[in-house]
């Protein structure tokens, strides 16, 4: 898988829900009139924070983990992370009962850390550099032979993410556009390769933090741009496309957009007063941009993933 | 129906049912694994926070705004509140298209005659006590002839309330018990109307605020006792039961547990951390009192009525 790309198929999306069903929720849309109103269009949000360890990442973690066969799940799953995708991989692992190993720099949240424990996930802390990530992880790798589980750039990943969009079209009757957030194109990814085949006049438009638009850049220049230690409030999306999300962004995307973290922040005040949600500053990115662009979206029936709600509460960005 | 008391059937909550489910939502069901460890019990959370005025209370106002003749209509309907029947009454007028005319201290929050007005309802304020609501309501009233909805004690409004427990028992795969906050009491009343009759096995717990226990101290004596301006946190459970709510409440409710307001912030937290959901302190009760109690509840099927999502999200209790 590391040397020749593998796309996966839309097949693979069919077979990666069936394999994920009974270990993840289907979650619900939430609507709300005031905020069709204040955007002139119809917005369907799909609650993915309302998955078990909050995030849609349970999805694509859930896909690689029970696709496994009994030999290589005994060895159990490896990732770095440190973000939703370490409690969703320690979560997916728990549920089948095999180990997971997660490489995680030191100074990440004291709370992210107790999450991926709670869920019984193994980590292996090391310096915040990429050189000390790597270093530490091909160690950690050595060590298990755990299945390595990308976050992103992963066939089986990426097949996980796409059932999502699929329940989305069977919740709604009909979308002229779906929405999601970009950091590494996992999401989108997965969006692409379902509506490509289930519902191609769906146009998808990925959503990225002005202070992190290394997607946007990419996408005008027609090459990955990888920006070095990007910073915005949108911490679940930092990291860079790869060869894998770029493939579906390339051929598939119809825009991206972007926000400012004033902007973000906002959104995502209007979204917990209005749909009284919890969900993280990532999952405003997409509204924030509809918002900034009402002619775009006026009049127009329109998905938007809420990716995650994993936030602490004890740190409100406007407050 | 001030002379005497009229008590509502089972069969005015069906029709009650009917006649709403256009204008309002039927709401999710959340559960949490971790709430569930966390307890010992099944938890199942309705989620009356998401009907678009953000609280239950959307039922009642509803069912007493759409079961009006055209003739009593054309006067629109008049109550005085400085809480959530407010705005969903002035939500349901709108939606007929009726007026809507509240009375509300002068002194209530900005943010709450915003919603008002939002609505199309027209306040006109009082002095903060008793003596001058009720003046000002009583000329209110004579001069716009608008149908009195009070925000408890009518049977059009605990009819109303009564439609969330029966969707409940459709949700969920039977319950031992249903707890819900107890303020005046308009919830719990339209929950005894409907399980007494639907499933007289469930039984009804009251959850009340130690700071505002009329109702569990009530309970105990066996005749209503009121409170002179009870102050805690959860600023919905401030009234006291009236002689249609005490009928429900002294015949059907099995238990009142009562919590501190540090519970009650406790409890409020760990639903927004889980359940990822925004809702009042008021709604926090309910978990506050089982976490308290946790052997009335260990290997129980509980339902939960998560009352309302108005918050005043600047300005948070835990904060």
């Amino acid at each position: 898988m590391k040397d020749a790309m593998v796309i996966p198929t839309y097949q693979d999306m069919l077979d990666a829900h069936e394999r994920i069903k009974p270990h993840i929720r289907r979650t619900p849309i939430r609507t709300s009139d005031y905020l069709n109103d204040l955007t002139g269009a119809q917005l369907f949000f799909k609650c993915e924070n309302f998955q078990e360890p909050g995030a849609f990442k349970v999805r694509g973690a859930s896909n690689a983990v029970f696709g496994l066969s009994d030999e290589l799940a005994a060895k159990g799953v490896a990732t770095h992370s440190s973000g939703n995708h370490a409690s969703c991989l320690s979560y997916a692992a728990m549920l089948r009962g095999i180990p997971c190993n997660v490489v995680m720099p030191r100074t990440a949240p004291q709370a992210k850390k107790d999450t991926v424990r709670r869920y019984g996930g193994v980590i292996t802390e090391c310096e915040p550099s990429t050189s000390s990530r790597e270093e530490t992880f091909a160690r950690v790798q050595a060590a298990t032979g755990g299945d390595f589980v990308h976050p992103y750039n992963d066939p089986r990943v990426i097949a996980g993410q796409g059932t999502c969009a699929r329940e989305v079209m069977e919740q709604t009757d009909g979308l002229d556009m779906m929405v999601a957030p970009i950091g590494g194109g996992g999401m989108i990814s997965g969006t692409c390769l379902t509506l490509a085949t289930l519902a191609p006049e769906v146009k998808v438009i990925a959503a990225e933090p002005e202070q992190a638009d290394d997607a946007y850049r990419s996408f005008m220049a027609g090459h990955i741009i990888a920006d070095d230690a990007p910073k915005t409030i949108a911490d679940g999306l930092l990291v860079p496309l790869k060869d894998l999300t770029w493939h579906f962004v390339k051929n598939h995307v119809s825009e991206i957009y972007t926000a400012s973290d004033a902007e973000i922040v906002d959104a995502m005040k209007l979204i917990w007063k209005h749909l009284r949600i919890v969900m993280e500053p990532s999952s405003a990115v997409p509204l924030a941009t509809i918002l900034k662009n009402p002619e775009a979206f006026a009049g127009k029936r329109v998905g938007i993933i809420v990716t995650g709600g994993n936030v602490d509460l004890d740190k409100l960005p406007w407050i």
